[in-house]
Formats: C-alpha cells, structure tokens, sequence
C-alpha cells in the first residue's frame, strides 16, 4: 500500500493502538530534548520516580530561557541541570549554545528517529524528517524512562508546494500563508506533512521555520521527507553520515490535502496579538513602528539573519527604531561573523543581543508600551513579548528588515535594490566541546544532583482515598489559562524549578487568597475546583497541575478542558470531571463536595455521582479516563504508579 | 611657575576659589554625560527648573544600564529619555551603542576640555587629557544649566610610570597596583595625574581602565597627557581635527608623589570583595572558578577583546565555565566582528551579550551562588554582581581568559603561548547615525516629554519652616549605605525615574514601615532620621536623598555623614547636622525634635540648639554649610532657588 512520509514515520514508531486517526496509540521515542525552565521538574521527577538512568538517545538539555541573570536563581538552576545531566546520562547545552530547536538540529537531528521534547516548538525537527511531538514535562520524563508516549492517532493533512518563492517572499511567509488557512486551531489533532517540487527551493532551515510554526495551527506535528537540502544541511556540519533519504510514496493519499503555489505568495504579516491574524503587509504598510526583532525559533537560519545584513549594507537604520538581532545558535552566530554579516548589522545600527529565546518569552527586549513591534518569532499572544499592553507583528526577516530601514511597516518589495540571495553555507566547524556529554554509567551514578533552596525535591502526592468530601475552594469563570494558574514573566519563571515557591503565585490573578486557604485545608483532605468552559488553555506547563495537586486539589469540574492540562492533571492524580447533563447548576465556591466510594464509581462506568452542598444535592457527573489513567488516578499520579513497578506492568502495554 | 597638568587644566577651569587643597572652588564644566538609571531625574530636574535649553556642549544621554527588558518600563524611559533629549538640546546614544564612558571617548572627547558626568566612572575621560569629574544628578542639572560644579580643590598626586609592561602584564595590572598601594579610600580629595616614560606603552583605552578606576581609590579626578597615543586614538575614528598636545611642565611638582616601576609589575587581582584586595595572582592560583568576565568600562578596549580571542585561538574553554563577553561600544564590537575576534571568542565556547553595563551593576550575568566569578569590571563590591552571596574577583582580560581555558584562577604567564601583542585599529568606520543630534532650538521647543505613569514630574518640596517640631521616625547605625536607603537591582531600577514609586521601597531593609509612617506624617510637618557613622556612605545617587526628602524629612542628625549623600541632602533642603559633643546621645526613635527659630541659628554660626523630648532637653548640634547652602536650603533645595531668580543671583558667583 502507498504511504505518505507520515503514517510511515508514526507505523515505524508505533507500540501500541491502531493509526486510525482519533484514536490513543502509543509511540516509541528515539530522542528527548529539553528546555529549561520546564527542565528543572523534569528532573525532579526522574529523581523522584528512581530512574537510574535515561533511555531516549541523545537526551539533551538545552539552557535557552533562563538566560536574563539578574540574581543567583537562574545560574543556580543551570548547575542544578548539569549536575542532572550528569547523574541520569543528558547531553548538556550550556548558556550561549543557543536555541534548543535549531541547536538539536545542527547536532543531533537524525532523520527517520522520533523526538519527544518539554517544548510546544518540538516539532521544529519535523525540518529534518524527524517525527517530533511536544508534549507535557511528565510525559517527556516517562518518554526519557523509556516508555512510549501515548497521542491521539492524528489525520494527516499533505500539503504540496508547486513553483519556487519570489523574490523578497520566503519561509514565513509559507508559514503565514497556512496560518492564514488554518487559523490558530485548524489543525488540532492533525500532523502536516509538507512534499511536492516547491520543496527544491526551501533549506533545512526555511523547512524548520514551517515546522517550528505548524504549532501555532494546532498540529500534533509537521514533517518534511529528508531529502538533498537535508543532505547539505547535514554535510555542512560534518554529519552526512546520519542522513538517509526518505519520501511519501509515490502516489500516496492523504486524509486532508491542500496546495501552495509558491510563486503566488507576497510578503504576509500577523497582525497583534493572534498568529492567525494574517493579511498581506501591503494592506498594513505604512505603520510606524518601533523595533524589529529578527530571529528566534521562528526564524532561526544564517539566511534569515544575512539576509536583512544584505539589505542593510551602505545603509542606517531609521532613526529611533530599535533593531534587535537574536541570534539563534552558536553556529549561526559563528558563521555570521566569520562573513562579515554581523559587522554589517552593527554598522548599520542594529543591536546585539545574546543567543537564546530572550524577548520571543519576554526575557528581554520588551518594548515600550502601546509601540508597533515586528517579530520574526513564532507567536504575538497579549503580553507575551513582557509588555502587558503590547502591538507585536509577526513576519519575515525581509519584512522587519525593511520596514527597519524606513521606520514603518514596510513591503520588501517596494525596496529598490536586488534581492540578496543568500548562499547557505558549505561547511561550517562546529564546537561541539561547548557541549558537556553524558558519562558513562559508573561514573554517572557517582554524581549527585547540585541541589539549592531553589530545586527541593517534588513532594508525594496522597493516592485517591475511596470516599471524597471536599470544599469547593474557587470558582473560576470560562477560559481559564495556565497562565491565570501558573504565572510565567521574570518575576515567577526563576522559581518554576520549586513547587512549593511557585505555589505561594498560584492562581493570584484570580484569588490572592487561594494559596493561604488551599494551605489551611491541605492535611485535612484538600479541596476541589469548579471551573467553566476550556479550563486550563494555553501553554503546556506541567505546575499548572502539580503545583495545584501539591496544594491539595482532588477534583476539577469543569463545563469542559483544554486537551494538554487535562492530561496534566490526571498525571498528577487530579480527577477531572464535567457535567453529566451541561444544563446542570456547578457547585458554587464554599460549597461542600461529597463523592462516596469513588474507585468503584470510576471503574464502574464514565458516570459518578457527587453529593453537592448541605443537602447532598446529587450531582451526575462524567470521565473520559482510560483504564491506563484510572490507574494512575488511583495512584495519585504517575510518579507514585511508576514506584509501583507490579502496577504498572498492568497498566502498560 | 611650572605647573603639573592637573593644576593647568583646573586653573584653566577655575570660575571661583583658590586651588588651595581642601577650599571650595567652583568649575567651569564644557561637556556633561547622562546615563540612563540616573539620567531619567536630571532630565525631571531640568523640567522642575524651567530649563529651555542645556549649556554644556555636547551633552550625551546613554543608555547603557537599563537594558534588561522583561517589561515595557526600561523601554518607556528610553522613549522618555530621548524625548528629553529632543526637548533640551541633548545627544542622544541608544541601547547598543554601549557603555557611556568609552563611547564618550570614541565620538565626543577632547582633550582640555571638562566633562561632567551623573556616574561615578566619568573619570575615565582623563585617558584622553580631559578635566572629568562624576557628581550628583542635581549637581549635573545645574552644570548643564550652565552653573559651574562646586568641589573641594583636590591635593595633585603625580605617579611617574617608567618602563613598560611585561608580557601577560596590562593595564589593569596597573590599576590594580594602584589599589594595592592605595587601597578604596587613600585618593580621597586627591586628583591622579600619570606622567613619564611608561606612558609610551599605555593606549588611550588602556589609560581609560587606569583613569576609569581611579574612582575606586575615591579619587576626585585620574588625569593622562594629551600626546601620540591621544592622537593616534582620535585619528582612528576620524577626529584628529579635536587633538591638541597637553603635557605638564617639565620640572612641575605635585602634591603627592609616587612611582610605578612597569617592567616589575605582574598579574594581580583583587579578592572577594573589595577591589583593594589586591594579591598577586600566582598567591591565588589554583582556585575553581565558575565565570571568567571579560569588558565593561573596567576593561573597554578593543585589545582587552581581542588578546583574549587571541588566547582562544584553536581552543575551548574548560567545561562548565561561564566565558562572558560583554561588548563595551559598538565601535569595539564592530572591530571584533570585522577582524575575526568575535568569530575566536564564539568557537572557543563564550558567550557574547549585548553592548552595555549589563553584569557590571548586576543586570545579568549574575554569577550562581557562593562560585567564584573573575572580572574584569572595576567594582566587586558584595552583591553588586545581583548575587547576594557572590564571589567576585578583579582582573585582567589575560587573567581572566587563562582561567576559563583551565577552569582555575591562572596566572597567564604559564601559557606555554607566546604573549598576544595587539595592534590597535589603524580606522575604524564611525556610525554617527546610531545617535539623535540635538535638534535646532526653534524645532527642540516643539518637543514635549514623551511621559507615562512612570516618569512624573518631580514633587515641589516645601521651604525650610522657621519652627521645626518632627518626630525621630527611624534611628538607624553606623555605616548605612545609599542601598539601604534607595535599594538597586533589578526590581527596584525600572522605578527610579518615578519618585512616587520609588518611595514604597525606601529604608525597606532597615525598616519596612518607613514609607507608611512617613506618609502618614507627610502633611503634618514631616519627620527625622537619626543614624550613626558615615551615614549614606556608598554610589551617588541622588534619590536617597530627594525620596526620603519627598517624603518629609526634614533633618537628619548623624554622627558623621558621607560626602556625596551629604551634598545631595542639602541640594534637596535637607538639613544635615551633627552632634557639637561626640560624646552627646542621640535622639531615640519616637523623640520629638523641636529646633526654633531655626533660620536664625543657622546664619548666626555652626552651633544649632535642637530640643529632644517631652522634656525638651537641649542638644547642641553643629552644621557646616556654606552661605550659598544655607540658601539652599532654606528654599527648600537647589530646585526651589533656581526658580527664584533673584535668591540665585545672589547666592552664585
């Protein structure tokens, strides 16, 4: 049977469940890659399951958002994760590497192998023919354990790019141009497989700016076959030895199919603050900005950076525009001053700013309040660029680079000079001593974790007791995000790596007091959450759920929740419910929450009923738990399942 | 008479006094240097004033310390500065231009010429044969308004340099010399000027470090020659039009006299954490050390980059050590770039930041806790690196490079290399664009502050009242520093521009209800603060004394004041007055102190007579201002008189 490149890659990695799309399957993962401020729980939770030692091969832990050292906390957590990396076997990529996607890329990326990683970018590898999927820190820790990770079986949407770019319009405008399809959930559920003749004129890098943003529609993944341009990419850094050629089979289908004409693309820009946004720049030319930001994930490559030095060239920036350089890797920062690109941008104006995710998560290069900011990186959400009242654009490097030049959004067409085009480069010297490689078993288990105030070790969660009474300690409207759970910014991130500081910030947008009453009720049987719609949106953070857990949460009801925080919660051992009939009344806060003989309810059947209130007000409620997650639930998570080898051995395939 | 040089540039200067060693004399200032954190008050000063247009020619606004932007804050005042810039007839240098004092130098500096500067540092102007002197924010308001600056006439020390330098021996090594012999305090009141032979070795860069950390010897001014290593520097950057030759007269003497003999000197450093522990650094050799901290104004130069990048050569840094390359201009980075440097330094596994202060004053590159951090910055007082619990140890780029290649401190002569001699850049291509030019007066009165929420205007502080009754809110010990009072670091800086927020963290270390006492006090009279010795001892800045000023004190009566602390006192009509008997008690928190009549002691002579207490004990108490700070403040501060212009007339020269 003809296959597309996809259904090959997840048939390859397969361990369990059928490719029918919607269902669970579970996937073996080669590789794991790890960012940093999620990191840290990862490794408190591999110490807290026992592991000896990982199995995904490479493992690597990057050191790419931590990087604003404005005190100890963050130069503390990289020792921390270095000693990590040492006792459990982890590659290590220090500060000044860079960015983990690009980085992986340029160093360990192997074409056909899986990657599971702690970042929603993950699947920025898809560049290389690598079946990446981004994934909460716990799955990523079970994945490094060396269990499988269990997705829903994706539809596979092929996308056939025809003719080659035009001049002044490049990757992210392709990327755009599917966002402008597909919106910031079209592809929910869905993994992308790009293919077709106008792959001829995309690098490894333009392929990983495609990749890297398919996470903004929704998709599971996006991959690319592996082909010539991964072949160069490879050989430029001595690595052709791990290429292999891999395509769809000829006349394969697909479950869903859609067609660019590459020629046909102008330059597009995402208006703020949703990546969805998109229209031409010509519709939007003529606003005045402020910055423009050039690099990140979203645009990662030497070409996108030499680029704007091409256009830059005998020429200054306008004045009062701020054009901030954000250097990607280590090798693309090399490779950009050995050819003169970086004096250029210097020359011109621009300023230089440390290799690392910096200003794309607001660790840096917030701008000013209100002020049209230009962004090559992957995402504008409100505030995300550290600015609460922010107007963040997101287009090409060609597009920031002119509109740098004129002091407002601007059509890189409308420049009078030819198009550079940018030869990538043909062989580039790696350093891979900057990199700390994992010891050898003996030695490794001779290193303890570098361990401060700030990394304590994860507490244990109580498992379910068989009946629950419980207080309703919030009550919390539609549309609750992680971020309302968990904050992120400059403020709270240096603590990420500690649950019980991060737990005195929970939930304060919302209730200032939660932290103090969930505490008070914490040895005395904890308390339950009732929730609107969509509860938990929004990044994928793991404390979302562990710090609440800690805190004593048993149940959420929820009119509905957002796919990865559901997960989460059941992780850490928190039940999630919704009601049974959705015209039923929730339970108001302060109400008391009564569910009797709780494990038998859940494994008798997806109803259980809760007794609301003085009166003991029935209320039926719902589960969509696997047996696989009634386990864990029971457990109290799966950290206390995973200590419990007879159980799980029950529990997984 | 033959004079020194010192003594030719200040009688050159000389608007009122005599050049007597310890009298008052008044200086006529042609230029003046803003930087950012301290900058934003002046530009309020100048607003609070009336001020249309500034005198001093050029005045240079950097922004080079407040570069951390992980919300809007630093990025509204750049706008707030630049927009000040605009209104007031001020250049304008933006983030990635670098630091203010070597950039000073490169677009700016003439020799004879003076230069007053709102940062401790602007001594290091001297390296190019410039009177430069740092001073309060309000007493640069009032030199660019076109007052001249009031210091105490120093003592001349004259160090003779003979010799030159040794391999592996640079200026810093010479500075830290300085140091060794000196220690933090033995220049106080004293002007450094170097002369003699050894001075054919020294660059204008390299006699900026040496000029640059006169300061930490509390040196009122470090002073170089004007000659060929001047010209030479000023003729790379297309600006020989500036150049005249400047030496002392031959046969001159000097109040103090020293000798430094170059070829005995070796490589020191300064140990944790005062840069007058100075050790050789073999002494030292051998210890981990966790960072290696190359640039900042205490190390500027290009060769301070590029001897390092020189050592690097088909090297890596040890594994785990932090290489931090901090750009101190962009003409700097600019010619790291273009002469393959940067590319060295980037394979050899550092890590590159962006131009400016950053780590220096604690805005990144915080060192982990308790680890050992070599740099090569002028200041390792503790905690200034943002650790609380750091390590910092002074040295020079050739110290600091042979210690991150062995991952311990190395004294660089036992590199089996040959010394890396670097050659200065024969042309460096300017940027001038990368700065606003003042606008014409007609366009500059156009402008308006560009203001948000965080840059108010200044609070008009009331006149001395001739009865004064005020409660001891706060009794404090010896020793209390300007931190104490306004605290920095990262938290706290984004909010110096705004006295009103500021306030909510004064004394917040000492006592964390000062602000709400004070406040509460704040229509009814004010209060007073009673310290112990060297009150307001460490940096300069002028919100420890305009905050707690805006808040109502009216008298502080201390054992013994710091220099700085108490002129900024009196510029914002604070009273500062000490015990007549140092055997005297002192108020105790809580006691009322009433001072009648108190215009009338003042004038009458030194001796004050407060009244302490129920029982209104008498205690004699003893000021030593000048008429013309008497003036100041009874008005209430130095603003206050301004805006009177017939007070002014009379109380100036």
């Amino acid at each position: 049977m003809k296959e597309n490149l996809s259904t090959k890659l997840l048939r390859a990695k397969l361990v369990a469940g059928s490719l029918e799309p919607g269902q669970e399957i579970a996937l073996r993962m080669d590789q794991a890659l790890l960012q940093d401020v999620l990191g840290t729980l990862v490794m408190l939770e591999l110490e807290a399951m026992g592991i000896e030692r990982v199995k995904t091969q490479p493992t690597v832990q990057y050191i790419d958002h931590s990087l604003a050292q404005q005190d100890n906390l963050n130069a503390d957590t990289h020792l921390f994760l270095q000693s990590a990396c040492a006792r459990f076997g982890i590659w290590y990529s220090g500060p000044g590497n860079g960015i983990s996607h690009p980085v992986h890329m340029e160093y360990f990326g192997v074409p056909g192998q899986s990657l599971i990683g702690c970042d929603s970018h993950t699947p920025a590898a898809g560049s290389l023919g690598m079946l990446a999927i981004g994934a909460g820190g716990m799955e990523v820790a079970l994945a490094m354990a060396g269990h499988p990770l269990y997705i829903t079986a994706p539809r596979i949407l092929g996308v056939r790019l025809e003719g080659s770019l035009p001049d002044w319009v490049s990757a992210k405008d392709v990327a755009l141009e599917m966002l402008r399809r597909y919106g910031v959930s079209g592809c929910k559920d869905t993994m992308v497989e790009y293919y077709g003749p106008g792959l001829n004129s995309l690098s490894a890098m333009d392929r990983h700016v495609m990749a890297n943003m398919g996470t903004e529609m929704g998709a599971t993944s996006t991959l690319f076959p592996s082909d010539d341009a991964t072949l160069r990419f490879l050989r430029a850094r001595g690595r052709e030895d791990v290429w292999l050629p891999m395509q769809p089979d000829p006349g394969c289908t697909y479950d869903l199919h859609d067609t660019i004409d590459l020629d046909r693309l102008e330059p597009l820009v995402a208006l703020p603050s949703s990546p969805g946004n998109v229209v031409p720049v010509r519709e939007a030319a003529g606003l005045p900005i402020y910055q423009a930001y050039i690099g990140s994930s979203g645009n990662p490559g030497y070409r996108d950076f030499a680029v704007v030095a091409a256009m830059m060239r005998h020429r200054t920036i306008a004045a009062g525009i701020s054009l901030d350089i954000n250097p990607s890797t280590r090798q693309v920062l090399q490779v950009l001053a050995e050819k003169g690109q970086l004096a250029q941008l210097i020359q011109a104006g621009a300023r230089l700013h440390q290799a690392g995710c910096n200003g794309c998560i607001g660790m840096g290069q917030a701008p000013a309040a209100g002020r049209n900011s230009l962004r090559t990186v992957p995402r504008n959400f409100p505030g995300r660029s550290g600015t609460a009242e922010d107007s963040v654009f997101l287009c090409s490097p060609e597009t920031a680079g002119a509109s740098a030049l004129f002091g407002r959004l601007t059509d890189p067409r409308s420049l009078d000079i030819p198009y550079p085009r940018i030869e990538e480069p043909m062989r580039i010297k790696p350093s891979p001593a900057v990199f700390a490689a994992p010891l050898p078993p003996a030695e490794a288990r001779r290193h303890a974790l570098v361990k401060t105030d700030n990394t304590p070790s994860l507490p244990r969660l109580a498992a379910l007791p068989d009946s629950l009474s419980v207080p309703v300690l919030l009550r919390v409207d539609d549309d609750v995000s992680t971020d309302d759970i968990i904050p992120a910014g400059a403020r709270v991130m240096p603590y990420w790596s500690n649950v019980y500081e991060t737990a005195k910030f929970a939930f304060e947008r919302l209730d200032e007091s939660y932290h103090e009453r969930a505490t008070a009720l914490q040895q005395s049987g904890g308390h339950a959450i009732v929730a609107g719609l969509n509860y938990g949106q929004g990044s994928s953070r793991e404390n979302a759920a562990l710090v609440p857990a800690y805190l004593g949460l048993r149940v959420v009801i929820a009119r509905s929740f957002a796919r990865i925080h559901w997960q989460n919660l059941v992780c850490f051992g928190v039940l999630p419910l919704v009601p049974d009939n959705p015209e039923d009344a929730l339970p108001e806060q302060g109400a008391a929450v009564t569910i009797e003989r709780v494990h038998q309810q859940l494994s008798a059947g997806p109803i259980v009923t809760a007794l609301v209130g003085n009166d003991l007000t029935p209320l039926k409620l719902r589960h969509t738990l696997s047996s696989r997650q009634l386990e864990i639930i029971r457990a109290g998570g799966i950290i206390n399942l995973i200590r419990m080898p007879e159980s799980l051995e029950k529990s997984m395939p």
